[in-house]
């Protein structure tokens, strides 16, 4: 009993493959392929627990553990008939962490273990090849140094050495007196480095590198991946530890390695698509060291091995029921799976894989929803290279993750951090790019490098994050000392700027136009899917008959949000909105407003009509009316020109004057200034310059008026509707006269007025008996009857607390999140994000910033809260949410998860939101918010 | 059945006293002294249903009204052996109004109604007395023209032109001729100004009266007064209607009528306190027209109905058990109560006899703290004239409500009114006070009239707003016209400044200076019973020593808010502060904060003396940074200025050359130029005026780098203590200094750190961080052991939403409802109020303003939800409330009710929300708060 709680070991051929939590990723498909009846080489898994245990215990294996090691090793060395550290026929083990979210090259494995001085005599001998022993010897030393004992760059400058002694780049020229001598100064290294010998004990290494993986958890490269993909430990918490019998693909030249998809993850295609390196192992082809070779050259080079490939294949994806990223090794032409995972795809590819996988009845259309992540599809959203342009690529690399970008060419990976973090638009210029770099290019737009290839560590990870990635570009060489470069045959400075297609790896000097990609017919198709079991609707704020186009062909079910003010702020209205503003009469105000109202009239016809059949909600004019005028500063300046000018006139005058004095050569001037003056005269004969700086103070008394210490929190939306009804009457009406003309012309419209800024049921009150009677004239002038939702944004806490007493007047709620986080956060957003929300991301004070992600602990709670209330008093009140947060996967998961109607976005998220809406509904039940 | 659903009218034999909702308040009490068999004369109600009733059905008597009417008036007829109506012996009835609420002289009552042409003749003959009967029909022919008719104006002429001609000012000179032309010139005008006639029915007179007294629930008056003390709905609904048979004070001189306090209300004297009027009728008494007598002398003039008045007076405390305001009329020796209610009456007067009638085990100390309104205490902290100054005063009048107020001299009701919403203070200056003034007497600091007694209506309202008011002042002769009055020896222009003191009748000219009342013994006994009864703790703001001693004498149990940014705005502090705001690296930062803090030190040393063996909450910097800046706008002036005198020292150089060329008499100031300029240039050596100029150069940087576009949810409080870590470090060391010294001094110090602007926890671990290490040198440098509490504001909406997290670490909370206000409502108060809120309040939008009055139903219940939430975590919580409206009553209540720990209010609120704490136990059953 006691075992079985303290069973920190499994056998792959008991360990619960379903159990990832506990056996890591890497480690359940191991047992998983083991017990399929996979060629997986004999091993077992030590558990996370055991992990988590060598932490709580101050970093000490925890007690037992080498026990059961050595116990499972047992049965390892029974099903190979070798022995570990046997001087005769020595088992070699691999040790590989692997938590439960795969982190790619993030942890450090360790190759070979269980050779030392005696065993590497014992693999020569066994194998034949001295070469080869000595070779796998100095990789044994090589990691185990860097991995366990923490020592860095010193071998790869003894492995250059050697290489530049034989003058050459391939390693494979290496013989084995080489190697032997390289393995001999390896240990030098260690003992220099470390003050002791490479320990020759194989359970030494074994307990010395398992503790090394169990370390590398906390390490900084884990740590920043965790944070970047948000993996928390109820995700994954502590590594296991995989142990493995090794098998060599380094054994000749009947011997390779490779890692495969099941799936091509760029574009989807359905055939084996990955590379391999003859006679090597296991991290070479990852690595980026060597080119390695396109998988379908194996088709040629070992047929048979080709053909279990495929098989393997099929065996994957038909067990999985997914697309696979797999390791293999052929060891003298025998095959080995050595590990398999879901494969990270582009969006493209993902959303195609999925497609066929439905058509191939290896998923349901509901797996294929859950599992293409909403924030991808932005991927095929983004950008492209506008090729009308005519641009021309400089030069072209492979196109590793796809998407178009521009972006500073940065060398550095910490200046490219520092610039990033900073604002600007980067792409990172690299030799090769390593995993270990990865928290440069978190802040980078794209990244280009003159080695890699699609399948390696970089690429997998920038398909992810659909960061576009340009690799094996060979035209591209880096001069890292002057921090220049040449592209093709231009030369770029660093800071200079480039544009890169990560599509099909093209690159062009300077900015270069973008489009956006078309839709494509699989995502089309998904999208139905998703719109099928979707129960939250999706909207779209558009303000302009464009915009609301574009929401619909994207899939919106109508408009959440029409702001009125953009349509104030056309420069060509302008002018009669700040007549409106400065009027000395209520007469003079209704005046501008008559000029207006027509205008208005004209915006909502064609948006409305854009929207036919749809429910289109307009909101009310919301901004404070001094964001309507020009500020002080600007006034104040110019009215020290125009009286500046006042004074230059009447020095002017003296001017002819003087210049006869001073130099009688001047006079030829004199007549063109009095032609001049004259001009000036007759103007001012009008009083226009009288007039305009009359017109000038009183526009600075009235700024002065209107301006307000906290505008955010001032004279705007419905206070400034009560304040002044003239333009609410003037909005309602056109609005409605709108909706009038439209029914008499047969069309079908679902009008809504929302009113913003509201904090009491009587603000709505007032509204409500303004667009009655507005609605009665309009009604009784056209001889239509009109059928209009009235509502209110949420907006203001006070609405949140007020729910209950709101919902007996509006028929619909919408949360306007960019405000309602203001006042929950008491932030000003410009002042925040200027001075101190940088430091408090930084110092994870706040993890987000709550204007771009939807703050659900704070904000999120007072929703909850509002959409209970305020359903309390209308049971099937209408619900959603147009802040900006809204097209955000989590946010629309949460606003499914409380019972809201709908979320409104801007367009290019709506597909983004129909996927999650749907999503949202599959996962219902294991939604939980507090 | 269907008759007790519509039973309208009620005998005062029949009528529930405890019904006062129904039956209005002086109907009820007309019931229960009936019943209680005091000497009422005969008569019924009308039931405020009925006035609902009359309203509901578009200003229409309520079907089935006047049949239930003409019942009761038969049974009035059948005890009083008289009948309405009859030629021979006629029933005269008065119609008097009477809301649930008193509302006294506000609405409109009608006299001797069923006199008519014949009936009038009968009276004569039964009285024997023409003169008595004329002056009685005069009398409802002016009240009914005036009340039913709305005739206004000409009957006072027609009186005052008869007693001209008969050159007196007497009424009591008119004869009985006299009063029948003036019966028939008041119906002339009754049919000049109506077109018919004064109606001879007597039960059309009484439907018509009965109409008007409905009629004038809804007029200007009523509604002005219901506004003011906020009477709403369902406090009171409709007016009851009392039907009363006749009793005549003016029946000779074996008749009076009069009106009496059971006690004095202006001093609490246990003595009958009141005004009578021999040979009058009801309204000359309170109608401020004759001057009245003094109630003792009755018992000269009629030592048996004196007594009568004395055993009335104790029978009514007896059963109402509370000071009694009431009416009574004297009709040939014998004694009538007319009505009664509870007496009106000043702070002091109302502490006493509450004190007093506890002593007489009248009422219980409950009863007595429910008794105080709480607001009233503020009269008793409210200034006196401070006699030490030796201010003469100008004239002595009589006290009408005690408290003295300086302000503008104004004649006219409307200009007091204009000018005191214009936010002038102002003494409102007339020869008598109507209560038809009333909405004059809102806006003014206090009223003087030259006529007026103790008693008037006028100086019941003023006592219970605590209005001082100085009446009866015969040495004050105003000339309207001319707007200037004589007040003693002294001549006053409209607008001279006086200050009155209503406490002993005294007017002074100009502003004369005021001190704080003493604490009155009675006031201490009552808040000290409150202290016993009450569970809600009330502490005070206080920011100084000084404040804090006061606080303390006030009853505060500790400090529930010290702000240090007062500390850092002091003068004296305010240059180092700026060093330390313009510090161009964290060592000069630091420089300037060694500066400040010993100086914070001490600020904290005194005030936790102050507060020895209390608790001492001292909140951490709130304010932004830019509010220890000056503005932009003085910054730039002060440059300007500065160059400016560059510009002029140089131009100063030339003067002495063109003075000599302009006229040499000017020679003679040439030596005084040149030493100025000799000294200046010393100055400029050493470059004072560069630098000077250099450094508002950087202020005025740094002055823009901190400006915000909304401050007041900018860079404050923890934001910015995280942003600058060395301002709180010296903070909390100034705090655990000063708490270790004086610990080490043997004193007894609770202190408290409060953290402001908090919304999330990962803020307070921040600091408590801070607090924690900082802690750990000051204990290890003084050893001793600090217990301190570390808590937090709340203030920002996100930490309402998170209290069951911030709980995890806060040992209490700090509602900051100022803050919290502005961030539920969204408004920013200086903006709100200079904006849009008058005219909200105005539209009725929101009744109060929230920054005075706490927002129960919004700020209210995001509140309520945070102390649930917060106990969630933290069963016993400390959670108390520090914004500014925290020493209003019913904010204390609402306190208590959602289970908070205590209050904390400026210094002389403490009193008020001491009683309120009590109170709030007391009725805690009652408080519902949704």
């Amino acid at each position: 009993m006691a075992k079985s709680a303290h069973k920190y070991v499994y056998n792959f051929k008991e360990g619960d493959g379903k159990n990832k939590r506990l056996l890591g990723c890497k480690g359940a498909n191991l047992c998983e392929m083991t017990q399929m009846g996979l060629s997986v080489p004999p091993g077992f898994v030590i558990t996370t627990e055991a992990c988590l245990q060598y932490y709580e215990q101050g970093k000490n294996m925890p007690a037992g553990l080498m026990d059961e090691i050595k116990k499972e090793m047992a049965v390892v060395e029974k099903t190979t008939g070798k022995s570990f550290g046997d001087p005769k026929n020595p088992l070699l083990v691999s040790v590989r962490p692997g938590g439960a979210m795969p982190m790619p090259g993030i942890m450090d494995t360790v190759l070979n273990l269980g050779l030392n001085d005696e065993t590497v005599k014992a693999l020569a001998t066994l194998t034949n090849n001295e070469r080869f022993a000595y070779d796998a010897y100095r990789r044994l030393l090589q990691l185990f140094g860097q991995v366990a004992l923490g020592i860095d760059g010193e071998f790869d400058s003894i492995m250059s050495a050697a290489k530049q002694a034989l003058n050459t780049t391939d390693e494979t020229k290496l013989t084995a007196a080489d190697m032997k001598r390289i393995s001999e100064d390896f240990k030098a290294v260690i003992q220099s480095q470390t003050k002791t010998d490479f320990p020759q004990d194989p359970y030494t290494q074994l307990e010395m590198a398992i503790k090394a993986v169990f370390g590398s958890w906390m390490g900084k490269r884990a740590a920043d991946h965790r944070r970047e993909f948000n993996i928390t430990p109820d995700m994954a918490n502590g590594t296991a530890v995989n142990i493995c019998t090794m098998v060599f693909g380094n054994m000749g030249n009947d011997s390779c390695t490779g890692v495969a998809f099941t799936r091509n993850p760029a574009t989807g295609e359905n055939r084996l698509f990955g590379t391999y390196l003859t006679n090597a192992q296991g991290k070479d082809v990852v690595a980026s060291i060597r080119t390695p070779k396109e998988i379908q050259k194996l088709r040629r080079e070992m047929p048979k091995v080709y053909k279990e490939l495929e098989d393997l294949r099929h065996a994957l994806e038909n067990h999985f029921r997914e697309v696979q990223d797999f390791e293999f090794t052929v060891e003298k032409k025998k095959l080995y799976a050595l590990q398999t995972r879901n494969g990270k795809m582009s969006a493209w590819a993902r959303v195609k894989t999925c497609n066929d996988m439905v058509n191939e009845a290896l998923m349901t259309e509901d797996e294929a929803i859950l599992r293409v992540d909403p924030k991808q599809l932005e991927q095929l959203l983004h950008p492209a290279i506008d090729k009308s342009t005519g641009a021309k690529p400089v030069c072209k690399g492979i196109g590793g993750s796809p998407g178009a970008a521009s972006g500073k060419v940065m060398f550095d990976v910490d200046r490219a951090e520092q610039a990033g973090k900073a604002g600007e638009k980067v792409i990172l210029v690299r030799d090769e790019a390593k995993s270990s770099d990865i928290y440069g290019f978190f802040a980078s737009q794209g990244i280009l490098t003159s080695r890699g290839e699609k399948t390696s560590q970089v690429a997998v990870v920038a398909r992810e994050m659909g960061k576009p990635y340009v690799c094996g570009c060979k035209d591209l060489v880096i001069d890292f000392r002057a921090r220049t470069a040449k592209i093709g045959k231009q030369s770029v400075q660093e800071g200079d700027i480039i544009t890169i297609d990560g599509a099909n790896g093209t690159v062009y000097m300077d900015t270069v136009p973008t489009v956006e990609s078309e839709f494509v017919g699989d995502m089309l198709t998904l999208l139905h899917w998703a719109d099928d079991i979707a129960t939250l609707g999706v909207m779209a704020n558009a303000d302009t008959p464009e915009m609301a186009q574009k929401a619909r062909s994207y899939g919106a079910q109508g408009i959440g949000l029409c702001r009125t003010e953009r349509m104030f702020n056309h420069p060509s209205r302008l002018p009669v909105v700040r007549e409106m503003i400065l009027a000395n009469s209520p007469k003079e105000r209704q005046a501008a407003i008559d000029k207006l109202m027509p205008l208005q009239k004209e915006d909502f016809k064609a948006i409305f009509q854009a929207m036919e059949g749809l429910p289109v909600a307009i909101r009310l004019l919301d901004r404070p009316i001094h964001e309507f005028l020009p500020t002080q500063e600007e006034v104040m300046t110019e009215l020290s020109l125009l009286k500046e000018f006042e004074e230059t006139i009447n020095a002017m005058e003296e001017l002819p004057e003087a210049m006869r004095i001073l130099d009688p050569s001047l006079q030829k001037f004199i007549p063109g200034i009095k032609t001049t003056l004259e001009a000036i005269h007759k103007i001012r004969e009008q009083n226009v310059d009288k007039k305009l700086i009359r017109y000038k103070e009183e526009l600075l008394a009235k700024v002065k008026a209107v301006a307000e210490i906290n505008p955010m929190l001032g004279h705007r939306g419905v206070r400034l509707g009560i304040s002044y009804p003239e333009i609410y009457a003037m909005q309602i009406h056109a609005i409605l006269e709108a909706v009038a003309e439209l029914i008499q012309e047969d069309h079908d419209i679902k009008p809504e007025i929302m009113v913003p800024q509201v904090c009491t049921l009587q603000e709505l009150k007032w509204v409500h008996r303004l667009v009655t009677a507005i609605n009665d004239s309009v009604t009784k002038k056209y001889k239509v009857n009109i059928a209009f939702k009235f509502g209110t944004m949420i907006e203001v806490v006070r609405a949140c607390m007020r729910a209950d007493k709101l919902a007996e007047l509006a028929e619909f709620f919408s949360f306007g999140t960019n405000d309602l986080t203001q006042a929950t956060f008491s932030f000003s957003r410009e002042d925040a994000e200027n001075k101190f929300l940088p430091l408090y991301n930084e110092n994870k004070i706040l993890h987000d910033n709550p204007f771009e992600i939807l703050d659900i602990h704070g904000v999120g709670r007072l929703m909850k809260m509002t959409v209970e209330l305020g359903r309390k008093t209308k049971k099937d009140l209408k619900v959603g949410i147009c802040g900006e947060q809204s097209g955000h996967p989590d946010a629309v998961k949460f606003c499914h998860a409380i019972g809201m109607t709908y979320v409104s976005c801007s367009p290019h998220r709506v597909p983004i939101a129909r996927l999650a809406a749907a999503q949202a509904k599959l996962l219902e039940k294991t939604l939980k918010y507090d």
